[in-house]
């Protein structure tokens, strides 16, 4: 256990931060129910991971944990909505005002972390001019100016992938810096651009995986 | 290189299952232009992860591959959907019809790897007796008997997380073997229930801690 208080977050592993959402959201469990106070073996027990998984995930960041007295929740819960980017405000746009792409916006859970759509894409000129949680949907054309003008810095694309790599191009042209990527293809975007796809058929695959794999076993 | 054609699917990691989906797709977009056989090298290039990373991931089912010749696109194709369990067709039922739930619903690239949905459920009254591409909304009060009789094994749930550790409590009861889950909350549920999670807020933070160390190193 060191003094560190400063978070070098470089030295993160990606799969401490992979796993970093989900304490975040089990912190957040907690502090709703006000409680101040976790040690490793209660969070162990709520979570279904190891007390030493949890140890040395939680002190990659510095000493947040005091030998007999466990963590803080409201500081730990803070510490990592930090090191996740959290603390600052994002703005995005939806390009294709589908059923996803309206799921998408409509889901208040990320306007509560931060995430705010101000705007919505779509090249059908019957979408066009409606409506999706008081938000216009503008034509394709508009896009560059919008980004530009808003100051938006991530692109949500729940298009079909036929489309996918061109509108990538369009967005890596007006300055997008991040791309939320539904579409079943790999973007092909500049380095500075960060792409997280959301492949929602290789999730069914590794499902369906698991279930051939549980007959063999069992 | 060994000479074994027998697929031993338990010693294979989750490493590279997770990978495998990404395969298939290439394989497949391969397979569309008439492409017969591929090096390591050229798939390499194409999906941009290192030769011999591609060579380690699929020597783990034996001999795919052939010196001086490269991999027959068809067969390897083939040998992985039998591994994900692409070969066999899933019945499904849908919980929520929502937006994302019609989303789902009505994504033809999921039937077209098997995945049938069967059934569409929803608590609310007035949504009930609806229509989503062609599959009557029901009431869940029918949701148990539709499961025993329709043979479902994969229940989708797309419902807000209040609601889902019930739902997977019930699906539990009436024998479902896989639950695809979208709601935000871990599920507990008997061991032999394969669960597989789409956390689509988990997604978004990995962006937003991306976007936000990319601005601390650059």
């Amino acid at each position: 256990m060191t003094g560190d208080t400063v978070v070098e977050e470089k030295e993160i592993s990606q799969a401490v931060i992979g796993r970093l959402p989900r304490y975040l959201r089990y912190l957040g469990e907690l502090k709703d129910e006000g409680i101040e106070r976790v040690s490793s073996q209660e969070l162990s027990e709520i979570m279904q991971v190891t007390a030493s998984q949890i140890r040395q995930d939680l002190n990659t960041f510095g000493g947040f944990g005091q030998q007999g007295y466990g963590y803080n929740v409201n500081f730990l819960h803070e510490e990592i909505r930090k090191i996740l980017g959290l603390d600052k405000a994002h703005r995005l746009i939806l390009v294709g005002a589908g059923n996803l792409g309206q799921a998408l916006v409509n889901y208040t859970n990320f306007e509560r972390r931060g995430f705010l759509f101000c705007g919505v894409f779509d090249k059908d000129p019957k979408v066009c001019g409606k409506e999706i949680r008081g938000l216009l949907v503008r034509p394709m054309e508009e896009m560059d100016s919008f980004v530009r003008k808003n100051g938006i810095d991530i692109a949500v694309l729940a298009i079909p992938k036929s489309s996918a790599v061109e509108v990538a191009g369009q967005l890596a042209a007006c300055g997008i810096r991040g791309i939320w990527n539904f579409a079943h293809v790999d973007l092909k975007v500049p380095a500075h651009i960060q792409v997280e796809n959301v492949h929602l058929s290789d999730s069914l695959m590794k499902l369906s995986y698991n279930l051939s794999s549980a007959v063999y076993e069992g």
